[in-house]
Order: structure tokens, then C-alpha cells, then sequence
């Protein structure tokens, strides 16, 4: 058990500021986060994680607002994670959050926080699924992690959640509509936000036509029209999204996603693991700058020049 | 000197489908690959690389191909790669290609390549530096790097040219808007794109505004107003480039560009030789297995397992 009064035990507890101070320390990467990762893990596991994606202008946010509401109304604790890999360069994320928590603050189960990118090292993607596994030890019976733009980092992160929703809508342009064809793959349950706009049942039929082009697959996504802003479509959603889990729990795919996401992460953590032992090695740094100028200067090829890094350092 | 007839001297000589094979050679990591960079390394760091990000929408493939012919006019080699990390799961990348080669076919120093993702562990970025390299390498004097999406990797990819394009355009949504706040600072020019259309005297100021807000550097980035469609102020854009060239290479910021993107490189490419390391290692498969089942379990976090997974490799 952890020390009474300490930051794990208020946790425990279920104090929410001690679940967001908690959540910063595991995105900043410190000791005590580390350590509280460590401790609690074991209770994470028995949440519900869904995705929610799809390109700039659809709605996102709305939607996922909706959605935690219509949860709750059901008697669930609600997480939400809203990831903005595409501004890494403001604070753009701390701001978002503040007007969103206003909308949602008179329910204190419902749980929001905007993570941003920390830089290319520390990895967008690993901090999302710690996150995932704090508000999944601290009870919140389902996530929702909404990405905010479109792009290959935001479909890798929501399609790391059990259950991908991709949002789309009418009228969207050509070059929305071929990364549509791109992302279809990985969507379990596809949405069609602002389905009072011109267009929305020729997009219902457009993404028809897209899915039969796919593979034969054992779950055929659901699509499901709605009007995010009028609560109109949001309890077809919430079903879709129960069936989806439905058909992981019967099919045993639940257990198959838990080991594909547990193998993905202890790669992605060992390669930063490994990178970070080198940097901290003595006089590594050193030896790196000699390298980087050799490239710099044309003389080395930067593959080459990575080899010798590894290999000073392995005999240094 | 390479053997007369292989592929390295048909490069050399300058034959186009040397070059096409050697790139895919180069993207897909073989051998052949690898041993060609070394020996071309040299021959790289002459060409001109200039980005090209914004917005799905925007018009950045139809502004790069007219950017293109004016380089053109001007008595100037080019190659264009058009980097696309949001179809990661579709040849979309290569019907592309097919189209906008058609547009382009008429001359044969423009050569234009796609890339796509190659999932996680290759590394869409370290392909991109790869190819300009080659593209370099056989002597084209300015290479455009296209991104197609509009997320952190598509804005990583296009920033890590000499020059980067920030193309906007009138009347994009409040998540458009978002999301340039976030890229304005690693914008060297800001393009303004359909022109013609309302909201763009209106977009000039917001951006103007933006500006502002950024802190004082050297460098000023320029608004250039163009409509791509009509090769309406292409010209305006081209000499935008050139005056932000004469910059960095005045200011000594050249040099300072080069040996951060060769840091860089050699910190991402030594990330992935460790892990390929460790991966080929006898038996660290099982060791994997083991780890993996663990963390699904919840009986470990994913950081100690992937600790524990170098450990145990590094005894083995």
C-alpha cells in the first residue's frame, strides 16, 4: 500500500486531482510517474478504449462530448483523451481544454485532458497508451482518446483503442475523400457527422461502395448518420460501438488486440530505452557531434555513420 | 568507379530509370540500397530542398507542379517527392503518381516520386532524408518535398527542407485555422493560395496578426498571394524562396540547418539499427513472447518490460 496522504494513495482514493497530477507526471516521463505506472498497472485492463478520428472539420470534438454524456446516462465513468499531434508548437492544447472542460465540468465523471506532442523522441503515441492505462487504474469504465487532426499519427493513435469510430461528412473535399479511402481500414464503426447537410446519403453510399472494395472481414462497420451538435444519431452510435465490443469479446480478437498493443509498446519503449542509454553513455555526446559533422559535410552517409555511433559506443 | 553497365554508373550517366530503381532500392532498405548511399553520400549536399505543407484542400500538388515549370524556366533540374503518411494502408501513392506524371511527363528533368508510409518501425521521415539524398546525388538542383496531409509528420517531413511553404487558403474551418497557429513557426513563406476566392485579404491579415504573436527571428517569412489553378503569382513565390536561400546562406544559418538534420538522422537511424538488433538476436523472439503476454496479463507495465527486454539480450 502506498503511504497515506501520498499522491498513489489519493489516487487510490479516486481524488481527481491527484488523477491529473498523476497523468502529468507519467506524460512528462518522470521517476514518479514511472513508478506509479509500475504500481498501478495491475489494475488497469478493465477499461473500454475507444478511438475517435477522422479529417479537420468534422466534428470531432462535439461527437466525442456527446458521446461521454450518452455513457454517462448510462451509468459509466468517462475518460476522455483529446490528442493534437498537430500543434506541437503552441499551447494551443492547454486552451482547448479549458472551453472544453467548462462544457463538461458539472459532471465530475467525466474526466478530460488534451495531450500534445512532447517532440520526436519522447513519442506521442507511448504517452497516449500510458495515459490510457492511469484513467483505466483510476476506474473510468470507457476512454475516449479523439484525435484532433488527420494525418498518420492520428489514425495509428485512435486506432490503438479496441474500438476506431471515423467521422466523416458531407460534402468534404477531394483530397479528405482520398484519405477516407485510406483510413477506412482500420475503422470499426464509421460515423456520418452533419447528416442534415446536402450530400450525407450519397457519402453513406460513396462509403458503402468503399467498404466492399476491402478484404472480407470477420466484423463489417456499421455506419451510422448523426447531427453531433442536436444529439440526434448519438444512442445509434453508443449501440454500434457496443456491438463492435460484443463481437471482440465472442471472437477472442479482445485478447489478440492486448498482445499486438503490448508487443508494439515494449518495441517502441526499447528503442527509446536503448537510444537514451547511448546519449547518457560519457563522452557519447562527443563522439555523436564528430559524426554529425562528417554527415554534414558529405563525407559519411547517415546510416553509416548511426553503425559507428553504436559501435564506439559498444567498445567505449 | 562502379562497373560499367550497373546500376550506380547508369545513375551516374544520368538515366532516369537508374535513378527510379536506385530510389526504390534506397525507400524499401536493401542492400543494394544502403551500398548506394554510401558511395553517392559524397555527391550529395548541392541541390536546393524547399517543402511544401499545408492544409488537405489547399492546392499544394498543383502549386508544387507549377512551382516546378517555373524552376524550369528558369534553366533548373528538379525532382518533387510527394510524401503521403495518411494512406498508409492504400497504393494511393501510386495512382497519384500516374497522374500527376502525365501532367508533368512533357519534361524530363522534372522527376517526381511518391512515398508512403512503410509502417512504424521503417520510418516514413528517414525514407524522405534518404531519397533527397539520391535525387541530389544525380544532380537536380532543387528538390520539392510535397507533403499531402496535414499532421506532425507531414509538417516534420516538409520542415526538414532548407525551405518550408506554409500554403493557406481563404475560408478554412475554425480546426484549419487551429492547426495553423500551430505550424506558423516553421514556416518560411506563407502562401496564400485561391487567391481569388473571399476571405483572402482577410486570411492575409489573420496571418499577418499571427506573425506578431511569434517571437522576433532573423528572418520575416513573406505572405505571397497566388492562384496555383491560373500560374497567377507563382513567380512571387519562386523569388520568396530565393530570397529566404540568400538568407541562410548569408546568415551561416545553412550550415547550422545541416548539422541539425545530420544529428538527427543519425539519432533516428541508431534507434532503428538498435532495435533491428535486438530483434535479430537468437531467442530474443521468445524472450519477447514472454514479455508481451506478461504486459497483456497486466502483470508488468510496458516500460520495466521493455527494460527487462534489453537486459536480458544484452546477457544473452
Amino acid at each position: 500500500m502506498p503511504p497515506s496522504g501520498s499522491l498513489q494513495a489519493r489516487f487510490l482514493e479516486g481524488d481527481r486531482r491527484a488523477l491529473a497530477r498523476l497523468i502529468t507526471e507519467v506524460e512528462n516521463g518522470t521517476e514518479a510517474g514511472r513508478a506509479a505506472l509500475r504500481a498501478l498497472y495491475r489494475r488497469a485492463g478493465r477499461a473500454r478504449t475507444i478511438g475517435i478520428t477522422g479529417p479537420p472539420g468534422a466534428g470531432k470534438s462535439t461527437l466525442t462530448n456527446q458521446f461521454a454524456k450518452a455513457l454517462r446516462a448510462r451509468g459509466q465513468t468517462v475518460g476522455i483523451i483529446a490528442v493534437d499531434p498537430s500543434s506541437p508548437y503552441t499551447q494551443g492544447a492547454i486552451l482547448g481544454d479549458r472551453v472544453r472542460m467548462q462544457e463538461l465540468s458539472s459532471d465530475p465523471e467525466i474526466f478530460m485532458r488534451s495531450l500534445a506532442s512532447r517532440g520526436a523522441l519522447g513519442g506521442l503515441s507511448a504517452a497516449t497508451l500510458d495515459v490510457i492505462a492511469v484513467l483505466d487504474a483510476f476506474g473510468k469504465d470507457t476512454i475516449l482518446i479523439e484525435t484532433v487532426g488527420a494525418g498518420q499519427d492520428e489514425v495509428e493513435i485512435a486506432g490503438a483503442a479496441q474500438t476506431t469510430v471515423l467521422v466523416n461528412t458531407p460534402g468534404s473535399g477531394d483530397d479528405i475523400q482520398a484519405m477516407k479511402a485510406g483510413i477506412m481500414e482500420i475503422a470499426d464503426v464509421l460515423a456520418v457527422n452533419k447528416a442534415d447537410l446536402p450530400g450525407a446519403d450519397l457519402l453513406v453510399s460513396q462509403l458503402r461502395a468503399l467498404l466492399s472494395l476491402l478484404p472480407d472481414r470477420a466484423w463489417t462497420p456499421p455506419i451510422v448518420k448523426l447531427i453531433a451538435t442536436e444529439e440526434v444519431g448519438i444512442d445509434d452510435l453508443v449501440t454500434a460501438c457496443d456491438d463492435h465490443w460484443e463481437f471482440l469479446a465472442s471472437s477472442g480478437r479482445l485478447r489478440e488486440q492486448r498482445e499486438e498493443r503490448a508487443r508494439h509498446q515494449i518495441l517502441t519503449l526499447a528503442r527509446s530505452q536503448l537510444l537514451a542509454g547511448l546519449m547518457d553513455d560519457e563522452g557519447g555526446g562527443g563522439r555523436l557531434d564528430h559524426l554529425t559533422r562528417a554527415v554534414a559535410d558529405g563525407e559519411l552517409d547517415p546510416h553509416t555513420a548511426a553503425r559507428e555511433w553504436i559501435d564506439q559506443e559498444a567498445l567505449a
